[in-house]
């Protein structure tokens, strides 16, 4: 890869990608132009670093790219918005195999179609080790966007996408035990390596649409935490509704806790949101808990101390199934 | 900072930062909303790497930070176009004094705030060493972006802003002979730290444009190679008009080539541009050259061998000044 060159390796990734409708100026210029029809744009970035954010003998680097898309892209459909673009920045050692970075970037186009968009353009530097930054952005469509602070007591608190299947992924890598393979293993690995948030459950445009939306990837009692502090409010989630039978036997051969993964591991990027009570859900979605007065997390009333979910400095130690360490 | 953890670091990097009028939606939420008035935006993102990029001991924190946002604000600018916002994402290690966090995060918003715009959001990862990643956007306020590729034969070679400077502090810096102290030193070593690109004399809006137009960050030669390339046109440079007299005290105690940092230095962030040889330029853009048919750059008719400029995976040993080793 150094013996290629910095531009040589950018016409590298750029050929053969044709960019998407939304975006107007693609690479090699010194800035791209990405449409904003409704005048606005939606923005969030996230930052993937090797060895804490995915490991190199865990997941294949197209897994890794489509993660890298996957949760920038979600955090844009949990406003409301459909993604249009994104950009990305990848820092990587001079000797980083040429055939990483092509699926790395593989993985990333696949992600961007799969989240309705594409890429708009990016940077490439070298680094001591794999970084990958990925700023998205999203197209309101003319709307509001959906914000965690709009929650309101007697709300229905419902989720579209799995819990708790990334972090059993994450603790069947990480574990000493070994597992027995079959489909559960099989799909906790899958969902850990890359995460599939169900876009296509999200409302967008003039569907109706929740009071407050946000994404799963903190873990499911701290996310919700953070809608309720916003809102105001307090969050009772529903065990039974939450519970997953089908992690429980991966759970206990990795002498685990299958509740734990399901409310405090992050990664999923599933959608949590707070609808109308009379609201019809949209297909995709399931109730698991109701909005009232108050403050705080509880499940089926009792609350559940500490953060419970995923802190970038503090709770690396806290939070097993969190992250790769 | 590791005991801070990720929420109450964030929260104290937004205390008491107002947005600007272009960030509709900031902080604290799954993603921030942007104004794009006349329906697009203009988009680059730029990493930098501790170690490669800048170094703990030769910058401060708020130099590092202005840096960041002032090569990201020249690309905006480069395009014809007025920064409305910026991301950013940061890793660091979990060791990192919050001191330093707090002066990456000072100089990031004074640059900001020079360049016209605010940062509406970001991320904050751990990560082994210092990584920095900025995208900025701008507003092209109703008028096609001006790019690399609308050169023209009898065209006018103008650039606003100074070259070879932050060269010259880096060989200043990296140098073992000891240079003696005076005003040119401490302009390259200001230069080097932390950039100013001349944004107030780049045209906006319904101002008279150059047909093309580049920031000047891997070296002149090799910006304006990139120029004549994607215009089609050859670029010949006047140097009596590029020569930087103040310059050849320092090259000559550093046993350099004043000529060299002037013609491939990059970081300088000057904007090099292509006008209508009618054109009258507007204050802080000054002729040093002329395009005519053809191909490539050269200095008084000469062609200059080798790419002469900055390359992320190649050019680090063919490169001198281009980068912090």
């Amino acid at each position: 890869m150094g013996e290629l060159g910095e531009f040589a390796l950018i016409d590298r990734i750029n050929a053969g990608r044709a960019p998407g409708p939304g975006v107007l100026l693609g690479p090699g210029d010194d800035a791209a132009v990405v449409a904003a029809p409704d005048g606005r744009f939606v923005v969030t970035t996230d930052m993937l670093v090797q060895g804490r954010h995915f490991r190199l003998d865990w997941s294949s680097p197209r897994d890794i790219g489509r993660k890298a898309i996957a949760q920038n892209a979600a955090d844009v459909y949990a406003m409301g918005a459909a993604p249009s673009a994104f950009v990305v920045a990848l820092g990587c050692p001079a000797d980083t195999p040429v055939e990483l970075i092509d699926g790395l970037n593989d993985g990333m186009w696949a992600e961007a179609r799969r989240a309705g968009a594409s890429i708009a353009g990016g940077d490439l530097v070298r680094s001591p080790e794999l970084v990958i930054s990925v700023t998205a952005f999203g197209d309101l469509r003319g709307q509001p966007p959906v914000t965690r602070s709009g929650a309101r007591p007697a709300d229905v608190v419902a989720v579209a996408g799995r819990l708790g299947w990334s972090a059993a992924g994450l603790a069947a890598l990480d574990g000493a035990a070994a597992v027995e393979r079959g489909r559960a293993l099989d799909e906790a690995l899958a969902a850990h390596r890359a995460p599939q948030p169900p876009y296509e459950a999200v409302p967008l445009g003039e569907a109706p649409r929740p009071h407050a939306m946000t994404d799963v990837s903190d873990g499911l009692l701290a996310d919700l935490g953070h809608l309720a502090a916003a809102s105001g409010v307090a969050v009772d989630l529903h065990w039974p509704a939450l519970r997953e039978p089908d992690l429980e036997p991966l759970a206990a051969a990795l002498n685990a806790d299958a509740a734990q993964w399901v409310l405090t591991g992050g990664e999923d990027h599933a959608f949590a949101a707070a609808w109308p009570a009379e609201a019809d859900l949209p297909a995709g979605w399931r109730v698991i808990g109701v909005v009232g007065e108050g403050s705080g997390v509880t499940v089926d009333g009792v609350p559940r101390s500490g953060s419970g979910g995923w802190e970038s400095f503090r709770g690396a130690e806290a939070a097993p199934g969190a992250e790769a360490r």
